[in-house]
């Protein structure tokens, strides 16, 4: 049985919702119940299946650092309830302002309360270095984020801007939750570094799929309207591509969608970014960081954690 | 040199200043720019005075544990750029909906990166439990500050149900920040119990100085107009105490006035609380709470630094 789990990836996957289900719980009832329809909203979990193949890769059972796994998935849910108080003036906006103010208060408190329940654990149960790779984890993608904001409508924002703040804002806690899972799992100094390394890479890949989604997905598996990434006019790989690859009617045109606030054509602008190789590009940089990805698992032995690994990042290359 | 600000109170309150005049930067420009401006708005610096003068009753020298003690304040910090995250929807009403989202996105960033930036140092810097102290208080803060928004006009909000958040939202970071002080400063387990049962005490006088202060102090040295507790409908010690004191008539107009939304005359309202015993009876409650935080005090052998925690409690004794 555990060693099934061990091996097949799925049953992993299942492990981490169940521990949510029936394990979760921090001291406050209020913020266990926000915490749980997050976590019930879905998601892929791809970072504690990042801690728990790299424990696994390293000879480690994947089993035992289930609660460490869950604080990587759980550091990214506090950060989208934060996200959340962020887009409230907008989505809610036309509504009594008494929801706006008590929705806001919180959603602010409970991702407070989430990083420091999170950090307690950590502290309380893991040893130097992994509470600090943690802060510093969190650190980066606030200061990620914050280069965000600043670049909103910023032509000149380069791909070499775009990789350091997908680096920031994403990357480091798949990063992070991989060279945590070497650490538990007993891997050495380079094994660790190696699985830092797939997740830095995988973690820009990722970033640079959901760029891709929000263009190309529907809004029903996007949980979100297509194109809202235009609408808050993110410099996005598409976007920085299809900049450095048009030519000059079509940089004319998309300064000056970014300029003005008109939303109403979305699927046009989608087009024109496609027809300036926004997309095409944006496919191939992802490749490119997706073997990147790859190649860092190399030093490791084979194992079917380290194929599982390797097959997430395949997954993460769009189909055609 | 090192002799007088190890023992002169006021030389330790300008270390701290000139600390983080000089020597506070994090990576992030704005978030070090929106830091230092709310340090720049003052403040009595308590927490990390509280850090210093606990090593130093425990024989430690102050000089050393700067960071530490700044630590403590940069966690107040951070709690008051999302307190106004929290308020921003009222006090911003009315102004450009874009300003809006840009404070709040920027203040839940901001506040977030600083307390990822604190954790990292502490868990690079200090040994355990100072970070698990630190993250568990900045749990116990944001389930105390959830706490009170429940109880927001919950007229049968007992005086322990008051203490309970008091302690959660505010005595411990004081019970904290003197704590880790006593363990920096190399205390005994008596030690640091003692101090940080001084801190929880003097946290919860605090907090009952500054209701009172709401009612009866003036706009200007408050920073915020006088009431602004009774007009978020704030459970507050005067509240609570004067609704434990007062006849039927008070407690029926008072709950008229916390189910409605009337805010005109709070000066009249502060008078029947007044006349209820509310200011009276919270005065008598904090001195008991002063005199518990002397009385934990008393393990500690007699030095200057002991004296000056002593000080500090009494000068939260309102002069009638």
């Amino acid at each position: 049985m555990i060693d099934a789990l061990r091996s097949d990836e799925s049953d992993l996957y299942a492990l981490v919702e169940s521990f949510f289900r029936e394990s979760f719980s921090t001291d406050n009832a209020l913020i266990t119940e926000a915490v749980r329809r997050m976590l019930a909203a879905g998601g892929k979990r791809l970072r504690p299946r990042a801690t728990l193949l790299a424990a696994a890769a390293c000879g480690g059972d994947p089993v035992e650092h289930l609660n460490l796994a869950a604080y990587m998935e759980l550091i990214h849910v506090a950060t989208l309830i934060h996200d959340d108080v962020v887009d409230n003036a907008q989505t809610r906006r036309g509504v009594n302002a008494t929801a706006v103010d008590f929705g806001n208060r919180v959603s602010v408190l409970a991702g407070d309360y989430l990083f420091a329940w999170i950090f307690k654990n950590v502290t309380a149960g893991y040893p130097h270095p992994i509470p600090n790779i943690l802060s510093a984890t969190l650190a980066d993608i606030c200061d990620g984020e914050v280069l965000q904001l600043r670049a909103l409508g910023d032509l000149d924002h380069s791909l070499d801007d775009y990789i350091d703040v997908a680096r920031k804002k994403t990357a480091s806690l798949f990063a992070a939750s991989a060279a945590c899972g070497a650490i538990v799992g007993g891997g050495d100094q380079a094994a660790i570094e190696a699985l830092r390394a797939f997740g830095d890479s995988f973690g820009i890949a990722f970033q640079m799929n959901d760029d891709l989604l929000d263009m190309t997905g529907d809004a029903k598996a996007l949980g979100k309207p297509v194109g809202n990434d235009l609408t808050e006019r993110k410099m996005t790989a598409p976007v920085v591509l299809a900049l450095q690859g048009g030519d000059a009617a079509f940089r004319k045109g998309f300064a000056q969608f970014y300029a003005g606030s008109n939303n109403d054509d979305l699927p046009a602008v989608v087009e024109t970014i496609a027809a300036a190789g926004g997309l095409r590009e944006t496919r191939r940089a992802l490749t490119s960081f997706v073997e990147r990805a790859k190649e860092a698992l190399k030093p490791l032995s084979e194992s079917a954690a380290k194929h599982q690994l390797s097959a997430l990042a395949d997954a993460l290359i769009p189909r055609e």
